[in-house]
C-alpha cells in the first residue's frame, strides 16, 4: 500500500505546474523523449489499446511544417519550443490487440465497428495525453498543450501514408520560461462540479 | 526549473502502479475525494473548460444503481469497491467559461457549435480522467477504470435532470488488493508508436 507523495512532488505535478507559452534556451534530448514514453506507456488504457501515436518535432523543418497549420498565436509557440509533439491516434488500433492484449480476442470486439473505435481512440489517446503531460512534469519538464490548429491539414501533412492515424492535440515541450505565463485561471471547489452519491 | 521526481515516486505513479480488480477492506474518506479533486482540477484543459463532472458513488444504493448498468464482469468490481466514480462531461461547458476563462470571450468560440463542444468535451474530460488516475495514485490510492457499461442507461439513471451531461467512463477507487491483479500486458518500445521528426 502506497503513501501520498511529498508536498513538493504534488506541487511539481499539479499545484505549481503551469502551461507555458515559451521555454528557456535549454535543449531536450532524444533520451528524454524516450524517458517520457517509457513512463506514459505504463498508464492504463481500455484493453491496453494504447491508441496514441506520437510525432516529436525536434527539427526546425518539422516545427515549421506544423506551425504553418496552427492558429497564428500558437504557431510561434510551436516554432520556438525545443520540441513540439503531435499526439495522434490510430483508429485501427484493434489490429495491434492480438499482441497488446494477448489473453482475450479483444480485436473481435472492435472489428467492423468504426464508430466504437473512433470514440475509444479519442477517449484513450486523450487519457494518454494526460499521462504525457504528467510524465513530462514528473521528469522536470513543462508542456503547453494546444488544440487550436487545423487537424485535417496536420493529418495530410504528417500522416498521409497512414490515413487511419488522425491528430488529437499537440503540445510544446521544454523547460518552461516563467516570464511567459499569466495569472492562473480559476479552479472550482469540489461542490461545483462533483457530487457524492 | 524542476528536477525529476524520485524513482520511488515514478514507480508509484507509473511503473509499478496497476489497474486493480478488487480492493482491501479499508475505507476511502470524503476528505480523500476532495483531495483528489483539488489536485486533478489543476491539470490543464483547453481554455480552462474543465468539462468533467464527477459522481462519486460511495453508498451501496448508488453503487448498486451503477453496477446494474455495467457488463457483468464489471458490475461486481463496481459493487465491491470502496468508491466507484462516474467521470461524465458537460457538453454545455461553454456556459461556465465567462468565469473559468475570464480574460477572453471564450464562450463565443463554442456558442451554437455542438459538434465542436462534443469533441472538446470528450477530449478534455478524458485528459481530466488521466489527471484523476494519477492524482489518486499520487495520494496513495489505486483505480480501476472501466468503459464496459451502458452509457445511455447511466446517463438516464444519474443525469436525467441535466441532459447535457453525459457519461464518459467510470472507475473504481480504493486501496488495491494485490491478489486481484494479473500479469501486466505488454508495453511497446518507443519506436513502435513514436517517431522523431
Amino acid at each position: 500500500m502506497s503513501q501520498p507523495l511529498s508536498d513538493s512532488a504534488l506541487d511539481q505535478l499539479f499545484r505549481e505546474a503551469r502551461t507555458y507559452n515559451g521555454y528557456l534556451d535549454k535543449p531536450v534530448s532524444d533520451e528524454q523523449l524516450h524517458a517520457i514514453w517509457d513512463l506514459m506507456k505504463m498508464g492504463p488504457t481500455s484493453a491496453n489499446m494504447l491508441p496514441a501515436r506520437l510525432v516529436w518535432c525536434t527539427t526546425d523543418e518539422a516545427k515549421q511544417k506544423l506551425a504553418a497549420l496552427c492558429l497564428p498565436a500558437n504557431a510561434e509557440k510551436v516554432l520556438k519550443a525545443p520540441v513540439s509533439v503531435i499526439v495522434a491516434m490510430d483508429i485501427d488500433y484493434h489490429e495491434q490487440l492480438p499482441w497488446l492484449f494477448p489473453h482475450a480476442d479483444a480485436k473481435a470486439w472492435f472489428d467492423g465497428n468504426e464508430p466504437l473505435r473512433e470514440i475509444s481512440a479519442i477517449r484513450n489517446s486523450s487519457l494518454q495525453g494526460g499521462y504525457f503531460i504528467l510524465a513530462a512534469r514528473a521528469l522536470g519538464l513543462d508542456t503547453g498543450p494546444i488544440s487550436g490548429f487545423n487537424n485535417a491539414a496536420v493529418d495530410a501533412a504528417f500522416f498521409a501514408d497512414t490515413p487511419q492515424v488522425r491528430s488529437n492535440f499537440i503540445s510544446t515541450l521544454g523547460y518552461g520560461d516563467p516570464a511567459t505565463i499569466f495569472g492562473r485561471s480559476p479552479r472550482p471547489d469540489f461542490d461545483t462540479f462533483n457530487r457524492i452519491a
